[in-house]
């Protein structure tokens, strides 16, 4: 398993916001203590998670961004890259984005239970299908992160079967399917956690990052 | 035209967010004068945006939720309700979803001008990728509430073909391709403002809500 994402980021890290909090609701901590008691025998892997800021360090994310991403780096706001922060680590506790995710190597498999909260509304009452989007995206890019180190998102392709009520938890199950060459394939679900309700069906296209590869 | 959302929103309304703001950019200021000059013919019109709570008439929303979302009402937290927001207006002015959004009715096209903040950082120095589908799916969502009302999203396809740096002022161009019964298509891509960069293309189905079908 290689590290998460590269080098740079572990020095900025602070609070790590996959641990239960007191806004987690009932279902999201007793789900959580059911994937724990499956980490105990090494088959499934608890991933922490950070919200790091860059202000100490903002010469080395630029020169990330200039080894990877050169094309983007000339139109980058430097000042504005001191207060970045990863967008689904940005409301208050309880409000947005309550995650954690589980990692299965023999498997290939990240299973993400997520508690969406009254700040990510769509339509009154249900989940916005932006932010259904956004934690697929974070599922299936841990998992293609996982798997390939740096990758960016090319493809996502979304079926939303049904309004995922505001402030249920469910599981996202993401799946590698298969690399070919610089591609990754991984397909995922959102299912309620009685598995008996499925929301939304998903498969993904992530590309490993070349640094002689211009993006 | 039809009502945006149906006749229960327009009360619960506040700050119109989709007006100019300190926190603007000079583009995104630039951009809008252009298309409100675009506005005094009639050929286009400026849509308002409004991030209301639920607070006062949580009655009137649970009544809307009952009619179009049987499903999800039976899990829906009414207490939580009462917090509920828009999930694109919730950051603070200028580090998250900045947009405002324009509608031709002869073209049936919604272009989207939007600048994503600091907060909504995906890899370093871009837009997450859940960001991105996030303003996609709220421009095609327009679009199709203006065209049949109440819609729910069931498919976005979105094609990532460049990052888009952070706190850079992009157009989402949206269109209407066609209806058949209670299926919309609408089709939609992300450029810089000079529109030399496409950064991201798209293609989303609506379903238009009928109180008589179950969802």
């Amino acid at each position: 398993m290689r590290p998460l994402a590269g080098s740079y980021l572990p020095e900025f890290f602070h609070e790590d916001h996959s641990l239960p909090k007191p806004s987690w609701s009932k279902d999201m901590r007793l789900l959580f203590d059911q994937f724990m008691k499956k980490c105990e025998d090494g088959s499934w892997i608890h991933l922490p998670s950070y919200n790091y800021t860059l202000f100490q360090r903002s010469q080395d994310i630029s020169a990330f961004i200039h080894a990877y991403l050169p094309t983007a780096s000339k139109l980058i706001n430097e000042e504005k890259l001191l207060q970045a922060k990863i967008f689904t680590r940005n409301f208050e506790d309880g409000l947005g984005f309550e995650y954690v995710m589980f990692y299965n190597d023999v498997e290939k498999r990240v299973v993400c239970v997520f508690e969406g909260g009254p700040y990510l509304q769509g339509m009154p009452g249900c989940l916005h299908g932006g932010a259904i989007a956004t934690m697929i995206d974070a599922t299936v890019g841990t998992s293609a992160m996982i798997a390939e180190g740096i990758v960016m998102t090319a493809n996502l392709n979304i079926n939303f079967k049904r309004p995922v009520p505001l402030c249920s938890v469910v599981l996202i199950n993401s799946q590698l399917d298969k690399i070919e060459g610089r591609k990754l394939f991984i397909s995922c679900n959102v299912q309620s956690v009685d598995e008996k309700t499925l929301y939304t069906e998903a498969t993904s296209l992530f590309i490993k990052l070349d640094p002689e590869k211009q993006v």
